[in-house]
Formats: C-alpha cells, sequence, structure tokens
C-alpha cells in the first residue's frame, strides 16, 4: 500500500483545492492530486492508497470499474473520506447515490438534491468524544455555510451536527432560535478499512466560518499561491486525514522498519 | 457617458466574477470586464463608464493614469463601487490606501491589513433608510464571513453595519454575546458622482450567508456556467449597482431618448 493520499475534486490545486492540499502540504502529509475536470489515469487500479479523499469529484468523472476498485481497497484497509459540497454526495452534480461507493460509505444519501445553503448561522455542534476531535475547542463552535442532508447508517458514529439558527431582529435586538440539527461528521467501517462523511465543505463557500477557526493563522504555499486559515481548522481536517487513513499506525511502522533495516 | 458598467476583478468570470456577473445579466445591466490578473486596455481613458465596480482587483494592477482617469470620472458623474476581499482596499493586497482613488472613495482605510475574518457568527444590520436597502427583508439578516474594517469619511451615509457575535456551548445550550459593530455599507458623493464602499464581499468566502439569503434561487448562465443564489442577495447587489451608477435617471433618459428620435 502506498504511504499517500488520493486526492480527488476541489477544482483544481489554484482553486478550492488549495485548502486541503495546504493542509496535507502543512502537515508533510503526502498526496498525489487529480482535478475535478480530470479522471483518475489508467493505472489508478493498479496502486493502493492509504487514503482516498473525495470531495466536489462528480461520480460521473471516474472510469469504469475505478469506483469498485476504491471499494476492494478499502475493504483492504485503505480509507475513505468524502467531503460535502455541490458535487459530492448526491450534491447538485455529484451523484453518487447509485455509485459503488454508495455502500461504502457510512451514511445514507437521498436520491435527489441534497443541498441544504444556510444564509443565517449554523453551528458546528460535537456529540461524541473522538480522537478526530481532539484537542479542538468545540466550546467556541465555529460557523459552517452549508451542507449535504445525510444520514447515519446502522453501526456507525456521528460524532459531529450541524445545528442551525433562525435570527430575527425586533426592536434593535438579534433573537436567535434554535432550529434543526443534522449529522456533519459520521465515522463507520467498511471491512477492515476505515470511512467518513462530512457533510460541509472544505473549501468556501460552504465551509462558512470553520476556514478561519483558530487562535492563529496558518500560511501555506500550494502550487505557487499562498493558502491562509485558521490553525484550528486545519488541526481539525489533520486529525480526521490521519485517523481515516489510519495514518498514525503507519507512520509507527514506517519510521521502525526504517530503524530495522 | 457609456451606458454600461466596468466590473474589475474577482478573478474571473468563469471563477469569483460568477457572482456579480450573474446578477448583472439576471437584471440586464450590461457591462465590460476586466480579469483580476490583466492590466485595462491602452484605451482605457478614453471611454467613461457609467459605474465603475472595483472588486478584488490590486491597485497595482492599473496602468499609470488609469486611476486618476476613473477619479475624474465620477468628478463627472460616473459611479464608483468598490466591494471588500483580500485584494480590496488594504486588504492583503489590494493596497488602495495611496492611490488616486482614496480621496473618491467614501472610505477612510486603514494603512495596514484591514481584514477581519469571522469564524462565528457576523450579522447585516440595516441601520439607516435608502432605496439600496428598499424592499428586502432586513429583520431577517443574513450573515457574512468577513469584512474589511473600515472609517467612514465626513458627509457620507452608512446604511447597513456588521455585528459580530461570540458564541459558547455552555451545558449543551448555545449562548450567543453581541460583540462590535462596524461600517459595512457607507454611500457618498465625489463631484457630481456617487460613491459607494461595502466592507465585506460579493462572493466567497466572506460573502458567507448573504450569497444565499432568499425565498427562492436564482440561475444564471454565466460564461457557459451556471451560478446559482439566493434572489435578495441578487435584489441587494442589483439595487447598490443601480443607485451607484444613477442607472434608472439613465433608463428613462435612453428611453426618452429612443422615443424623441
Amino acid at each position: 500500500m502506498l504511504h499517500k493520499i488520493c486526492y480527488l475534486g476541489d477544482d483544481t490545486l489554484q482553486g478550492a483545492a488549495a485548502y486541503l492540499a495546504g493542509i496535507m502540504s502543512h502537515f508533510d502529509l503526502p498526496y498525489d492530486y487529480v482535478a475535478s475536470a480530470q479522471s483518475p489515469d489508467e493505472g489508478f487500479a493498479s496502486r493502493q492508497y492509504a487514503l482516498y479523499v473525495i470531495s466536489d469529484y462528480p461520480a460521473a468523472r471516474f472510469r469504469k470499474g475505478q469506483m469498485s476498485y476504491i471499494s476492494e481497497c478499502v475493504h483492504g484497509g485503505s480509507g475513505l473520506l468524502m467531503l460535502g459540497g455541490w458535487e459530492s454526495f448526491f450534491g447538485q452534480s455529484g451523484q453518487y447515490h447509485q455509485s459503488p461507493l454508495a455502500e461504502v460509505l457510512p451514511v445514507t444519501m437521498r436520491p435527489a438534491d441534497d443541498r441544504r445553503n444556510c444564509a443565517q448561522p449554523c453551528l458546528v455542534w460535537k456529540v461524541a468524544e473522538h480522537p478526530i476531535l481532539e484537542g479542538l475547542p468545540w466550546d467556541q463552535p465555529p460557523g459552517i455555510g452549508g451542507f449535504n442532508a445525510l444520514t447515519p447508517k446502522p453501526d456507525t458514529e456521528t460524532l459531529l451536527h450541524s445545528v442551525r439558527f433562525s435570527v430575527c431582529r425586533r426592536e434593535g435586538e438579534f433573537e436567535f432560535v434554535r432550529g434543526e440539527a443534522l449529522p456533519l461528521l459520521v465515522v463507520g467501517m467498511w471491512g477492515s478499512g476505515r470511512t467518513a462523511a462530512l457533510a460541509t465543505d472544505v473549501a468556501p463557500h460552504w465551509v462558512g466560518g470553520l476556514v478561519d477557526w483558530g487562535d492563529r493563522r496558518v500560511v501555506q504555499e500550494v502550487a505557487g499561491s499562498l493558502a491562509e486559515f485558521g490553525n484550528w481548522y486545519a488541526e481539525f481536517f489533520r486529525n480526521l486525514l490521519v485517523w481515516t487513513g489510519k495514518w498514525e499506525a503507519k507512520e509507527i511502522g514506517d519510521r521502525r522498519s526504517e530503524i530495522g533495516g
């Protein structure tokens, strides 16, 4: 297995993918990248990655058999992470509901437009303890701008909810009324691989305030430009990649083999 | 004077500019466009537009004399609208604070990074009556993701504030505490031209929930792709363009001259 991430989607490294690619570079997580308009190369099914990350990458971009190949890899121990967006899950044009990945992911997708755009505040709400959430100040929750409406499957774990608020201004005061809470981060297993579904996006516009969550700024060079974001945002996504790709165990393994060699 | 908008910035029509270009197309407001990486052409100073819109377009992109030319045009009756962003006002790389447009705009810029990124809710707050704000439900305020910190000049009018909230989660409940309010939309005059400064962006990520503000969705083709946003968002920006460019008076004038001819 390649000790590497296969990251597909979020337009291009010069576009929305600069965020997650910036996080991977910042934390020294090696990756191969496939832009949203491209298909994976013909040799895709001859390599097994430690982790597949699919984010705003329409299901229609995969060549015949490539999604089934990912399913086999995950069954054999690779991780699979899908991040939300208009081209993820069902979305506007993600259309994964009848794909081979529908049974692998830890959530059930609606067979129709599942986009929820939030003009008024929507906050991230921690609902479980988990390594992905460790060390971050969830009592100072960030906002998000939208998400895909998803249903957790049995035998999965929901770690975060999104919770929407409606705000009215009455006589100079702002009244916040708490509305619907929906699954935002769900994790599970497929064979011996870990799976995760994050219903919001890693990049604007759905990432919302989450991209600026932090007490200091991180600036990272990606493909000749600088990506800038909050440190807690970066650490959350790092944790999500590391856990889903079983990265820490692998790093220990590699270090040991280097020492042993 | 050309009965047309000159729109500069927001990357490209395939990128962030699709939002405002989509609004202009949707409401039949004709425009010429200059991408953020381009300079205005050599013939720029031989044409006077009804309205200049500068949005995430670094001051350094203008050729020598072109900003002074805009200043003269506005003095003579054109409109000038600057929209916020990391490449607007001072921003990260807007750097308009010592440009010829600094005296034209209705706001004073800080001589240093003026970016305010909001991880937690920031709402739009109507503080005056004005044609730009008419017909929109400001009592159901949208959120924004950030803004440039600006100071209104004397003899200008502040129409909108941004108001930030800090949110803490305590024992399962979310507590919102109202924080700082800062100018979000300021309008003024320069000679016989109207000027406006909007401190937030028309596009992600700073536009925040504002882009989805509406009770129905607008879908508009721009440069071969579809832009999608809320109808109240679109109407707010239409009002801002129409008022700053004195569009309604000009439309009436044009129609009359057609009838008279």
